[in-house]
């Protein structure tokens, strides 16, 4: 958004800066009065894209037009989101002109009716996207394009290395760096801050950059970011990895592979992922970050992400062939995805399970735990720092001597200070109806009640569940207890979990 | 929009009702106060999709959230397209509460994953759309899963069908009902408004409703509204066909298959067509408006929409299949697309053409008036008025004499007073650079100068285009004539045409 670029020939008389103080989230809108001599030259009108120059930062915004009353006739009116890209302050000048034409949405035209993309036509896709040339609806027009079975493995490889070229890039001096990845689906599957400080533990090198959600009730990210911060720079990651050998940083904060963040923009309130996506995404952040050998985890079951062994056995042939094309070993591991990985579901909820395994604790969630030892185990081997076959032994060492704690404690000191997670002000159980024994649990639905419950946004908020596959309940025993932030929320997630039939199956 | 229905169990206290004057085209937004007790309660924030009551009347919009020096706390901003929806005045009492979920929303999901639309898949989604329960992101989405080859024939039946039943449909006393059709790409080629004219003049019912442009300069209703009011009401309509036998009005404004016209708002800015959508697009328009006999004209050219023989074969096929499976008898006509028709290009200058070829005027350009009685002749044949083969000799009969000049002044006079089109404010010729033969006109950068020019929007603007093929040209002379009504637009035009070496191909 901020690089330099001679002003356009048409570029009229400035105008006067405005912060309006207006939240309109992730996209710039900017407001003109009715009749201004601007739009009049310009032709513009409400909706228009419109691009604004304060000296050689620039932005293009989408237009509102205002009545004389709320705005001067001088002025150009700036929504937080168009300010934070400008800066500056009221009564500096702007110009306002046409915005070029995004010249690559024609290789995503292409695309729909049948082309394939091109390296070419990628990276000007890409580098438009970063820049901030394409409207939500391009981006949404381009997400589906891609979706489905539609990316052939040259595009991805294309995709990929465009994605990489982006953004910043990352070199550490090491032969080995490592890293972990789940695809996600798998609603409270949060061994990455149980999988980070044990092989860092351990000596290796693991630079992880998590996602935020895209289209569960937490990413990564989101639950780490309840216990320290992760909205670091890239000197500060740097400097804690080098430090603790691993860290768990927001990977948008750090600007490797940045059209992905703006892309799971749009992604996530359409509620698409998709193969080819999926692979661009996950291994451009992991290249991106500087890593050489990485753990993919494919969960699979009935409402997981994954469906099949099927599917992830041809999920997983893409990742590793298209990491091989950038240089990258991919393993990939097949796991149980048919229910809930521990208790909680939600940024909070699921912090106080990894710290529960961290710290031994009594009646911590051994699902969980086990889950992480095996991918801890996997990493180690990946990285050489065990034998085939004793990776898992050495991650349980060092889980149960301390020693993962202690690395998480210093990481999280190391980013920044460790924090308490909080707790949600309301909460309401969902109890079973009849006895029985638990024989299907539904993760979308009840990542569903995580969501409307105000999960991640509300990082307190989700759902801690207390009937796995197999538990045998009783009539009016909790099944699930709703934590929410607002009354609101609470009575919608409640009103949609006591709809759902099918959310968690009983049977006599 | 204004549907009645209870209100949901969650929806809190009243906001009071203040309308900004904030214009946002056509999507509503709402703007409430940072910290606002409704916004805490239901956990709002900006970009919130929420749904917005006053009495039985709803609008869905998007949140904007403002600082508290722009609104009062107990306050609802709406701007204009909100205003619009909801009706009402300051002081005026509103609920504000989550939207219902957008079920249908799943089948979209399913048809980009590869699975076809059902009969009941497309019914929810276009009632969802015409509710305007859709995101302009998920309306990009939809669009795009359709374009490319991707609906097949029972789909297509399907979205028609479906289009149809969504809003109102005439039924007229007659038992043959025509109306013609152009699926466009072609520049200037407003054959409507001599068709409908003549045809009427021959006593056959063609109750004409046109689109306003898509991805072009200019639509019939664009084109037309420089004449006479296109913006008719469904009762009016009737009228002026129980009148006059034809009318040439805007499909938007009487309320025939407005999912269709949701899903332009979208399609236009996307440039998207594709077959499937244009078919239920074109056939729900003619079926809603109670035609059962329909010519579809398909010019084919290197620049225009259809681009080869085969494509247009292949499009009519479809065009004729799903409107037998839905009752409409329909001919296609494969046309010269290779240039533009007539000389102008935009709404009031493809108005000035049409007038001198209804006027019989000398230098009427010739081009269009052929086109125009073939058409003619066709529908004439088509709707029995005529035999076999002497379809044309009629229309041209009817044309010399006057009748269909008449009969065009009858029909404006009836929508509401013939008018003079506008002229625009400023005016730039482009040039040979070389002597010789024009031998290529590229349509799409010529629609895309007039575009620039301000065309549709404005509707004086737009091309006058002065080098058919064949013309011998000598350096100097005009080839175009931009005309805009705004400085900045002929600059904008005039600056795309220069830089466009294949606009116009000139050869020694």
């Amino acid at each position: 958004m901020t690089r330099q670029a001679p002003l356009p020939a048409t570029a009229f008389a400035p105008l006067t800066l405005r912060r309006l103080g207006i939240d309109t989230r992730d996209e710039p809108v900017v407001y003109m009065r009715r009749g201004c001599h601007v739009c009049k030259f310009e032709g513009f009108e409400a909706k228009s894209r419109v691009e604004v120059w304060r000296g050689g930062r620039r932005v293009v915004a989408t237009l509102h037009v205002m009545e004389p009353s709320l705005i001067g006739l001088h002025e150009v009116g700036l929504s937080e989101a168009a300010w934070r890209a400008l800066g500056g302050a009221d009564g500096d000048q702007l110009r306002v002109a046409h915005p070029a034409p995004t010249r690559s949405f024609s290789a995503v035209r292409a695309k729909i009716f049948g082309s394939p993309l091109t390296p070419e036509g990628v990276a000007g896709i890409v580098g438009d996207i970063v820049a901030g040339r394409y409207r939500d609806i391009e981006l949404a027009a381009l997400i589906t394009a891609c979706s489905g079975a539609r990316l052939d493995l040259a595009e991805m490889v294309a995709l990929t290395g465009a994605m990489i070229d982006a953004g910043q890039r990352l070199r550490w001096n090491a032969d080995i760096v490592v890293d972990k990845h789940c695809v996600g689906g798998l609603p409270g599957n949060r061994t990455t801050l149980l999988v980070v400080p044990i092989v860092a533990a351990c000596g290796l090198l693991i630079p992880k950059t998590s996602s935020r959600a895209i289209t569960s009730p937490a990413g990564s990210a989101d639950t780490m970011e309840t216990l320290a911060p992760v909205r670091l720079d890239l000197a500060t990651m740097r400097r804690v990895v080098e430090r603790e050998s691993g860290c768990i940083v927001w990977g948008g904060a750090v600007n490797l592979s940045p059209a992905d963040d703006l892309l799971i923009r749009v992604e996530r309130p359409l509620d698409l992922d998709s193969d080819g996506l999926l692979v661009a995404s996950v291994l451009s952040k992991k290249i991106a970050a500087g890593s050489n050998r990485v753990l993919i985890d494919l969960p699979v079951g009935d409402s997981a992400k994954i469906r099949s062994p099927e599917a992830a056995a041809a999920l997983g042939a893409k990742l590793v062939t298209v990491g091989a094309a950038l240089g990258l070993a991919v393993r990939t591991i097949v796991t149980d995805g048919s229910q809930p990985v521990g208790r909680g579901i939600g940024p909070a909820l699921e912090a106080f399970d990894v710290l529960a395994v961290l710290q031994n604790a009594p009646g911590a969630p051994d699902d969980l735990r086990q889950r992480a030892l095996t991918l801890a185990g996997a990493v180690l081997e990946l990285g050489g720092r065990a034998a085939p076959g004793a990776g898992r032994m050495l991650a349980q060492q060092v889980l149960d001597n301390g020693s993962a704690w202690r690395k998480f404690e210093a990481i999280c000191e190391a980013q920044g200070g460790m924090r308490v997670p909080p707790r949600a002000r309301h909460t309401h159980d969902i109890c079973a109806r009849q006895s029985g024994r638990v024989v299907a649990v539904d993760n979308r639905r009840l990542a569903g009640v995580a969501k409307l419950a105000g999960a991640p946004k509300s990082p307190a908020a989700g759902v801690a569940f207390h009937a796995p596959l197999g538990t045998e309940v009783a009539p009016g025993q909790s099944l699930l207890t709703i934590h929410a932030d607002s009354p609101g929320e609470l009575a919608h997630a409640r009103a949609y979990a006591e709809a759902q039939a099918q959310l968690i199956s009983i049977q006599d």
